[in-house]
């Protein structure tokens, strides 16, 4: 933390119905909420430039730490002055804590209460990655929002199993945070949030939610939700867990999702989302636009002189034709990927605004209903 | 051509020895000459934007017929406004006529007197490309400077085959200049460049480039070079050709190459140059810089804090460290192409200028040992 920059701190602006506008301050600037935060995997936005990405409006981006601590190492960043030297991004950035990459990517994994051992998806090398080691890997990396090591279990499992995995995670929440105190986080400023676990079983992720909220994290996220699991069945869980959570800390939904998981988890009081849908969709012709999801290798867009939407203030929105989009999409064309992401999460850093704007006047009802509308009418083509 | 519009003309401003200095004025502006062509095969200069190639300062990239004409077809471009427009390039244009890509890539290629006939190497679609309808494509396409119907063949060939085909070049090109008239190309400000062709064989380049100079074409082409013979047998061919090629129109070699190659063609008197090596070498991990080639993927790189060259005015070359580089080329990042096809043509464009700026001192020698003298000295990094 530099002399003139601020320790973590949030703020409660606004709030309308369970909708909250707040403003988290981290030693690389400040984050206006709710926030989307672009996925930077590996140390990279997928196919876009930094500063188009700081352009879209996002304030603060993703790091994983499972990638990262693979390639090119936790300590290689270190040396080299720090993820956001790296990466080229002097805002904000929050990293996870590599294990839900290493349950969905690395080869055999052996988890057990010390930590889980994995060999790289990549070359197989081995690694032992601990509640400790995880945050001394956000620490070298330089992040601002850390998060504790937690098993993040998929959906359906068994109670018993769910409950297991949660009781884990909070004794990793404790370790996790005096890990954080010794690597001196608080003294840098930086952030350390628990993990609210407990799968779809309603007790559990209360009882998880009131253990953690007695623990003293600078935010608390929401995990093992979007895993598998119908979209209702995490509504539902955050109907229940959102409630018994901290007013006055950052509330995070881990990997979520899209724009109606946004809009729907905002009006239940979260604040920060990520998710690799816009990017990931971007590389594969889908654009997201204020009337819906457009499939640009759709044949129709062929002779389309329009721009996906001419009203957006994005190059990539409103420059291009669709026909030109088409054309680059079926040729597989880097620009394609490069148009759509760029587009995409344009689109996604909109519809946060538009949120925090409806919050803050206290028409947040009549934002839902009317973006609502807008996705049913369709496609902007379609007029 | 719009009110305002320039028809084309060639200016021939300096010469410093054989070298030329000179500008190229078209319908969408002025070409600084001797000057390189970023290709921009299907429509983009592939993983970059547009307007990135501009601040390179590049003013004329290439378009490739046989693959626009297969997707998304010149009729559809035509009705979509023009090739400058569907690709958001407003400057000059250039195209190919096609013949040199369906002899490289498509299938089941069948050539005699009046054309050639082919499948696409995509779908397996057949076409029957004439002079005259290479013409009409390019046209459509709305491109500035247009090029001749001819047969580039490989090298070595025996020679007997290298003056068939050179004589069929010269037919082509009496018909390629009637349809260009017959489709107005003058009248539209557009320019018609002749091909010269005759492969390795000495007497075959004379006949050819003079039974051209008979003809009124707006610059002249040397095709059929860098199809596989060593560099001196082009150079040679070069210092037989450009003497006997018209002085006062452009001289435009087509497919050519590295930077080694550019410096001693423009000391032979070659105006312009297209070749796909530095975008191809950025997707490859190859950075071209003052002092040599640098492979990103070398593992020496890994802890290199320093950029490519932090003296370069391109954000590309001087903001990212070479560490980073080499960690997106390991991971096949995106933006490995996109960072590393950006500094290649910003390198391309800073030679060119440096020639343009020696040959206008009368300097060209010195630049051309210095030049030299640093690409030997070889990668920054060992200094």
């Amino acid at each position: 933390m530099s002399a003139s920059a601020k320790p973590f701190s949030f703020k409660l602006i606004k709030t309308d119905g369970m909708a909250r506008r707040g403003e988290i301050s981290t030693p690389h600037g400040t984050v206006q909420t709710p926030a989307f935060m672009p996925v930077g995997t590996q140390a990279t936005v997928k196919a876009m430039f930094m500063d188009d990405v700081e352009q879209t409006g996002a304030e603060v981006v993703l790091g994983n730490t499972y990638h990262l601590m693979l390639r090119p190492t936790a300590e290689r960043v270190d040396r080299l002055g720090g993820l956001h030297k790296f990466m080229n991004w002097p805002h904000t950035i929050l990293t996870d804590s590599g294990g839900f990459q290493v349950m969905s990517l690395a080869q055999l994994r052996k988890l057990d209460e010390d930590g889980v051992k994995f060999q790289s998806h990549i070359d197989g090398q081995r690694y032992h990655l601990t509640p400790e080691r995880s945050i001394e890997i956000q620490g070298l990396l330089g992040s601002d929002i850390q998060m504790q090591l937690d098993e993040c279990i998929k959906l359906p499992s068994p109670p018993e199993e769910v409950k297991r995995a949660m009781e884990l995670s909070l004794r990793w929440a404790e370790r996790s945070r005096r890990q954080f105190e010794t690597m001196g986080g608080p003294g840098k400023g930086q952030g350390l949030y628990g993990i609210v676990q407990g799968g779809d079983v309603p007790d559990l992720r209360i009882r998880s939610a009131e253990e953690l909220g007695k623990m003293p994290f600078e935010g608390y996220s929401v995990g093992g939700l979007a895993v598998g699991e119908p979209q209702d069945v995490m509504l539902r869980m955050l109907d229940i867990t959102t409630p018994v959570m901290p007013v006055d800390k950052p509330r995070y939904l881990m990997g979520v999702g899209t724009p109606d998981d946004l809009l729907e988890s905002v009006k239940r009081g979260i604040d920060q989302f990520d998710c690799v849908m816009p990017t990931r969709a971007g590389r594969h012709g889908l654009a997201y636009t204020r009337f819906g999801k457009v499939n640009l290798k759709n044949a129709r867009h062929a002779d389309d002189p329009r721009p996906l939407d001419e009203e957006a203030a994005c190059p990539a929105t409103s420059t291009y034709s669709r026909a030109y989009l088409h054309h680059l999409v079926r040729c597989g064309e880097g620009l394609a990927a490069m148009l759509l992401t760029w587009n995409n999460i344009a689109y996604y850093q909109t519809l946060m605004k538009g949120m925090r704007d409806a919050i803050e006047a206290g028409t947040f009802e009549a934002f839902y209903q009317k973006t609502k509308e807008d996705w049913a009418r369709g496609d902007i083509a379609a007029l």
